[in-house]
């Protein structure tokens, strides 16, 4: 699951895969799978390559051949590490949990952490450490410094909002660009505000959707990397809505998680290029 | 294609199902289908039955046994019959065309009606009347005047707004009140104004999405019949994600018009009531 | 979630929802949901109602207007009950488990059974109990005795294959008619025989499927509840569609578990009525 | 549309994508979109790029650098050519007609071959060639022969199979690899033999699919372009799930013939490399 993975993003110049592969070439290396894609004369590619050990020399050489500015990562021999945050819903969590326990994700899971109480007895099921960090009597600003004391020790690969439900502030989300993704519900049309199956349901929708992306300072609005839909009738009222959106938020999340940790997805303005 | 069905709605009361199936009983027709559903003390039901013919006498006794301001609809054993109302797209109008011929859908076309000629080529292909109504040098009322004109001469049962891309007022709107089905793009968010397939471009959707519904004074806001999304990826641009969008709307609009058609749909407020 | 349901099977003959009603309405019960269907002259309904607490009279009665032989059911009100079968595979019990967990199923686990104790630690860490039953050193029927009375002392409303890997003999699955369902792996076309997922892949398929079912004497071939695809494409290998493979697998069997349980189904031949 | 496509299949060795992109880098052509994929020794790649015409100095500037035997597929400035042909289903062409006449397919078709008149009428309205050759009183062989001479004289880039029925030799289809493309209902399971739908209603379906695959020998066992299926429940019958057939069998041949004539498409061994 773990491939010898380059991805390299800069400006778009004539010649760059034909550079990129070259250096491959030169260190031995076999690709077997490569996807390239220019937008507005920006380079994405993405490459899976067999061969002996690679590491910071491979890059320092590909900065020689490459426009200033590129943006080079090797992903590493190992799976990528998170740190989930949740607040009291389970399912987002709970099928990472288990995904995570049997190996069907290629992440390690270094913790949890909640602003409530009510996870800490499913985290620990699965020997897994559970911090809980309460806002009480705090102001946000606080909270959220004492959470990324806790963030910046563990150190994870990437932060995964399973259901956390605080708004974070830019000056928090800011430190995570690119680092930090989210699972939030989706309507047609959207429902602003308060209660949202509710609205829903008063709207009649025939689809109960589900948005992973990007956490950035517009909160809901960050990159796109998956979204999905299921259908609901008539019988459904909001509460049975309100579990089919869990069961569509679950998946996606999953799904996005898995994307991210295989390295395939590239940033794009407010857009992402996914290499699956 | 063509049953017995009969479809009751009225202020909910225990015994109306035992006293509905009782006048049927007693005119010796045999029940194969039947669904009820019962919302905010509103009772639905849909009957499929066998036997002889039936007609307004099966209505009157009906009433006697329902509360006051029952609806009581009996469809009746020929295909509904439709006006199509389309300006420049042809995709919608082509599938419906087509399902017409080949009598995949439970409709018979009466005509088209248009406020362009660009697509009077392709109706004229199936040997079906159409109707240019040009808006030039009308105000909006002179020109909906003539369409009311139009459409009340030919009296269908249904008029399908297929891409028919110009405002309606409530005037108008409000003369078809259950009887005119609209079709047009969905996302998730949802873009209000110019260009939305540039707007979900630039947005970085990953699914793009269709919804069909009834007309209502509230525009593209009326109770909705059927939704559905496709997928997109990155390599999408406005131009294919505007392919797409067509792709989906022409699904959605011959599923909702399938629906309407077989006597499937109670409108209750501004939801559906769909038994399918 | 617990609903008053009725569940009526029996011969069609003209004024079964009349009577069935009428008995209903005079016991002073509401009908909030109702849906009936007639195939073949075997007539099915299935009827939520609200009221006052109902049993044994209700059926006795319901039993004075119906064809000998009907088949009358009425949900209690608790959840299902359910005893679960696994081997080596964590997939769809770990699904099942988290939702359970959560309340998301409307059943009640009793335990879980296993040829194995690979999944012991699983389970464990849900407070459940786990039966290893080893089949070493026993012939079929041996093995299938033992589980057979562990299965009776328990006496389950439902037992489910959650990928239990052991063929079962005609006189154990005769003794669960209707009582017991499996998940397997569907695929376009079908594979006969081992590595059904190197099979798919070398027949390079492009979708994925899982089929729900009753698990009656012709093994994977019981009437079906419940069947779903996912995409595949040209990237995925044996492995990986493998894992598609469970993905879709442990969808599937939830969905069919949670009709199960809100007595949804009925079985008709080696068909399934699904009231949904 | 129709952009600048490269197409190459060869023994992989290292260096091949590093070549290839060296020669079109020198003939200062930009790269926009590049795929490539190795598979058991072999390596696939699709480029997308812009500059100069180019043509025949190319390929053979690539063939001096590619392993003997690569294939070199150069993709041209035109909508793809097809022939269809039909026996008496319309609803595989008429969608294509359709999208046909308003440009919403990359095709240009040069005309329908059928063994029966029923169609004439229908390809007629879009004035196209419709090219009747009775089976009647022919050999296979000699029917065979028919259509092949009015093949190779009308030398479309590719032939599309849009429901015709009637069986090919080997003879016949060997002549057509990888240029001609077959539509037929999928089952899960898989149904052999006469009254598929009434086979698949007896079995209960809950999924009706379609399989678009290129024709081989094999018949109905080619390489698989594209797969999809919808729902149907206890309500459909052989008929409705016959209808739901055509529905999905539309959509996916469509599906596949864009893939197809956007040059898209690898074939390799059973299997087929699908770059989208």
């Amino acid at each position: 699951m773990f491939k010898n993975v380059l991805l390299v993003e800069c400006q778009d110049t004539p010649g760059l895969v034909h550079g990129i592969t070259g250096v491959l070439f030169k260190h031995k290396l076999n690709i077997t799978m490569n996807q390239e894609f220019v937008e507005s004369d920006r380079f994405f590619m993405r490459t899976e390559f067999e061969g002996p050990p690679v590491g910071s020399p491979l890059i320092a050489e590909l900065e020689t051949i490459l426009p200033q500015g590129a943006i080079i990562r090797l992903g590493e021999q190992r799976p990528k590490t998170i740190l989930i945050m949740v607040s009291h819903e389970s399912h987002c969590l709970g099928d990472i949990l288990i995904r995570h326990e049997f190996k069907q994700l290629p992440v390690r899971i270094l913790g949890v952490i909640s602003n409530h109480t009510s996870l800490q007895n499913l985290v620990n099921k699965f020997d897994l450490p559970f911090h809980f960090v309460s806002h009480e009597n705090l102001t946000r600003e606080e909270h959220e410094a004492k959470i990324l004391t806790l963030i910046e020790s563990i150190a994870p690969d990437y932060v995964v909002l399973a259901k956390y439900m605080r708004v974070l502030t830019p000056g928090f989300v800011n430190r995570f660009n690119g680092k930090m993704i989210n699972i939030h519900h989706s309507f047609l049309p959207a429902f602003i505000g308060a209660k949202p199956y509710q609205q829903a349901f008063d709207r009649g929708v025939k689809v109960i959707g589900a948005t992973a992306h990007f956490v950035t300072e517009e909160l809901d609005d960050g990159p796109i990397i998956v979204q999905q839909v299921i259908n609901v009738n008539h019988t459904a009222n909001a509460q049975t809505m309100a579990q089919s959106g869990k069961d569509v938020e679950q998946i996606v999340l999953s799904k996005a998680l898995k994307l991210l940790c295989e390295d395939r997805i590239f940033l794009a303005g407010n857009r992402t290029i996914i290499f699956d």
